[in-house]
């Protein structure tokens, strides 16, 4: 790879000459000399350093970008628009982590960020914690945080975009209330973070909105160790066993996301229970994948690509004019419905 | 964290063995050897420790890693391992693209990997046509590329770290054959790329052997413009419709990658066709998802982990010295049985 001593030394000027051509600083340069810097630059293909370039704009055209997991299918998809926006709108390339929800993981990937010279990160953590995401904006990051709203009363160090999780709970109680379901679950591992809170509020005031307070519950299991691919769905495997196993099971189940979702199909089907003559199921996420199981899953699904187009623009936009104001911003989702919704099994003595 | 010694001890192998199976080097072992030190390394999630903390190699410490799309689950996953070998092993960042291959992307990404002053790059390409990639090896960057064999006679500019895909559908089909099929399919997409003509290569050359080498076909579907997260799922969808319509139609099937056997299934249940009583299906790639069907795929399993380990090894290590030659290593995978395969269908006349 060639570097701009080369260059100077093929043209015989000084680097700072060739510098000055690099910075369109060419005024008082003579033109002979301008033609034999820039024949140099094309005969050693040379391409300006923009590590080199940054130092005077502080002008580095990369973002971060913090997954939990990027195996998961609903990071790999959130992380493909974000990565196709900033390259293609912005011109902007995207420096990747996975941080299995450490916090630890998460600070060591800012402090990377900073000796790259990086100033703008897209932060997917939903921790309900943030104290080290403001302490990075004070070391003068510009973050935004996806899939969490802004702590209420704290005035935001840095944007927040997300959907309105606690509408997706709702709309998924309420698509099953209305075929007839009455006995009521949300599906979710243990371990808050803000968005598994927010869904859990609208799930029980949905129920409880139609009142059916007392018989609507919410389940959880316990995650292991760490933080693995499968892990939601086999979470969702257990629960399956659990539920099954109780007498008066709830008919109608959210669950947290749809990897769960795939985990509760496989359980029930393990334990002799068919998705959606025993057990009517609804996602959350809406995966491409979703409309790939058996039966197709009924889902939640969120405006991935709005919600990219919003993470980037925002983080770019603040990065170039620090005068602007963080913000919250709240997409609302849709329900997809396919066949994991069916009208509750009617009570074994009518059959007598 | 385990060592190389506990993977021996499990296996019941010497750690000699161990290092033979994670430098590649499995072409004299046993295949029930290989299975049983793979098993080992993925149950005690063993990561080979370079000791390459101590690797001083003056650069910058970022890799490219270029992949067709990032919210394909199989690309994700292996993006997952190669980013957290890369930062935790070696503490090098990854900078992602995705690039729908596209050969102008992948092009566009070389050049901002030499304006962000970054010289190695993993490459997840495929393409049939390497030109573009040894012109950015001519121009100083370090290449490793995934999931294809190295140009047989070209004298090898980059590394190549890929399965034995001729393997993987040999050891399908034989799966297959093992089972009474006799009418066999190779399910793929239009469109050659070295890892599927590679299979059908195997798959072909297994059916020979087997003396069916009359009532074996590859069926290809076509791609649609672009490259979408769920393109190869809505292919194995469409291929599924044509399969069911034919009276004549294969009783097993070898998908090319997990994510068109998904399609396939969903394809069979919307024809009124049951895997596996009707037909029976193997995939390849090993996705955890494949766990999650209904039912549970069967699918020969790619070693990602020690892939991963293997590409980010070779990358940094001949970034630190140059005097290392590119080369090739070829990995081997094993078969996961679960419940998309059964004996073939009896013939109607048979009830008569």
């Amino acid at each position: 790879m060639s570097t701009i001593q080369d260059v100077a030394r093929q043209a015989g000027v000084s680097t700072s000459t060739v510098s000055n051509v690099l910075n369109g600083r060419t005024d008082r340069m003579g033109r002979a000399t301008l033609a034999r810097v820039e024949k140099a630059i094309l005969a050693l293909n040379y391409r300006p350093n923009r590590a080199a370039q940054q130092l005077k704009t502080g002008n580095n055209p990369m973002l971060g970008l913090l997954v939990p997991s990027i195996a998961n299918p609903m990071y790999g998809y959130i992380a493909r628009e974000i990565e196709t926006v900033a390259q293609q709108k912005y011109g902007h390339r995207v420096m990747l982590g996975n941080t299995y929800r450490s916090k630890e993981i998460e600070t060591g990937f800012f402090d990377d960020l900073f000796s790259h010279g990086v100033r703008g990160v897209i932060m997917i953590s939903s921790q309900l914690d943030e104290q080290h995401l403001d302490l990075c904006v004070q070391r003068g990051l510009v973050a935004v945080s996806y899939d969490r709203p802004a702590t209420p009363g704290a005035s935001p160090a840095l944007d927040h975009v997300t959907v309105d999780n606690a509408a997706a709970a709702r709309m998924a109680v309420e698509h099953l209330i209305s075929r007839g379901h009455r006995r009521l679950a949300f599906a979710t591992a243990a371990g808050q973070t803000m968005s598994r809170r927010e869904k859990v509020r609208g799930f029980l005031a949905a129920a409880q909105a139609a009142g059916l307070a007392d018989s609507a519950h919410v389940i959880e299991g316990s995650m292991q160790a760490g933080y693995g691919d499968s892990e939601m769905a086999d979470v969702g495997r257990m629960l399956a066993a659990r539920i099954a196993a109780d007498p008066r099971r709830p008919t109608g189940i959210v669950a947290v996301n749809d990897l769960m979702a795939f985990g509760l199909m496989a359980g029930f089907r393990d334990a002799g229970l068919s998705v959606p003559a025993d057990v009517s199921l609804v996602g959350m996420d809406g995966l491409f994948l979703s409309a790939l199981m058996n039966p197709g899953l009924t889902t939640v699904r969120l405006p991935v690509p709005l919600m990219a187009c919003k993470l980037v623009e925002r983080v770019i936009g603040r990065m170039a004019d620090p005068g602007i104001k963080p913000g919250e911003f709240i997409f609302q989702p849709d329900l997809v419905e396919r066949d994991s919704v069916a009208a509750p099994p009617q009570p074994v003595r009518r059959l007598a």
